[in-house]
């Protein structure tokens, strides 16, 4: 069985590319890898990238110069789940607060983790969420 | 700053979840954390979880009894990358055609990394890459 080391890339659709970019920007002050019309690769951590797409922009495939990458597009609220340490918790809410974010919901989990829910500006789910949610996290 | 540790966890909507759930365990040999009628949750590696949900069946709020978790759900296309080892790619692109998964395009990037593509069942874009893609990757 060859390695698999993780998920890279996660993927969200959206109406308009300055406001999601303006949006996970400033809530997580994420670098910007790469940015033009039809999309924004913004840095989570080593190894992990969040890409925001321009809904439509993508359904055709897309030649790079060293090969194509294939369509794909999507609508609708998706959902994606970021890690924050448990005793950073406190201070996340403030900071979505601050921005004017709604926190949606809580939820405690049975291992002791607690997940925070808000909505970007294309109304994905976002979840904040401390150790103590799954078995491998 | 509160600490950003990484993504979670990426969702992926499905038509049928033993479908989808036998394709990833098929390639990757993920373990299932959780499954029900709605959702099947996969580790990834320590602290990334695929979620696949069934279709439409997240559109009403979920009580976990610890809290709600808020509504969510996408149709379409989506785009998923995962990382894998430069020195692994030939016996992943060897695991995929076994499997009977056509490869639908390979793109060399100009940091020298290379990614293959190909669908799942339900058409989500799904991309194997190796290091020298992004500036963190």
């Amino acid at each position: 069985m060859p390695t698999l080391t993780g998920i890279l890339e996660t993927s969200l659709y959206v109406e308009r590319l300055d406001r999601a970019k303006g949006f996970y920007r400033d809530l997580f002050e994420l670098e910007i890898l790469v940015e033009d019309e039809r999309m924004c690769a913004l840095a989570v951590c080593e190894g992990q990238v969040l890409l925001l797409f321009k809904s439509g922009a993508s359904r055709d495939g897309i030649d790079t110069g060293g090969g194509v990458i294939p369509p794909h597009d999507a609508t609708g609220d998706l959902h994606i789940a970021f890690a924050i340490p448990a005793a950073e918790l406190s201070r996340w809410e403030d900071r979505v607060g601050r921005l004017g974010i709604e926190i949606e919901s809580r939820v405690g989990w049975p291992r002791g983790g607690t997940s925070i829910y808000f909505r970007d500006p294309d109304r994905h789910l976002v979840e904040l969420a401390t150790p103590g949610l799954w078995s491998n996290y």
